[in-house]
């Protein structure tokens, strides 16, 4: 697979929740980093980490890649990242920023997003 | 100049807070998107909101490009937009999307950050 074949794979692992299948292509020292908060390394952190994101009432998860650039070992893509909570849909735009290395594993996962568009559409969906 | 020259050029132009030359390099239908607010459409729309975003108490500017693709027309990078207020420096982690017309004028700017990063370091270096 190219950098870019690879990354497609690991959004299309995440959005059946096959974590198993996610967490198999990123290397052993994945660092992965929402900007608004602290990077998580390695692979059981970034494992609790989708976990808690695409669990509870999290029913449907659909990530639309509307952009994707490689170059060499770093793919960057422009995202809609969807959320099924009940009956409604949390939309989050993301642009990501992506490592891969020579065996073909993801070893930066870097995303850029407003976290307030998280946290008040999901407040307004869960009610909370 | 390539498509991610053209950008260069326009960061570049944007650091002197030179808005001529900045403009010089956008298209007349230019869309500028900070994606937690409303895009703004046309030149004297980005103007405006570049001469509040670098004026004021904004001294210096310095935008560091940490990545840059370039794919066809399409220009992705990621950035830390630095603005330096009073005795301190404003950082703000950034990933741009543009494109480039066949004339070499940008047509779309579309920044992915997080809104809280800025106004909270901006009101803790101007007291407000």
């Amino acid at each position: 697979m190219t950098p870019s074949e690879t990354v497609t794979a690991f959004i299309r692992a995440v959005e059946r929740k096959d974590l198993d299948a996610a967490l198999e292509l990123l290397g052993d020292e994945i660092s992965y980093e929402n900007m608004p908060i602290q990077p998580i390394t390695g692979k059981p952190g970034v494992r609790a980490t989708l976990e808690a994101f695409l669990g509870g009432e999290v029913t449907d998860v659909d990530w639309q890649v509307l952009r994707q650039v490689e170059s060499g070992t770093t793919v960057v893509n422009e995202r809609l990242d969807r959320f099924r909570i009940g009956d409604g849909w949390l939309e989050l735009p993301v642009a990501g920023v992506f490592e891969v290395d020579a065996a073909g594993r993801i070893t930066l996962w870097r995303d850029y997003f407003d976290m307030n568009s998280y946290v008040q559409q999901r407040g307004a969906l869960t009610g909370g």
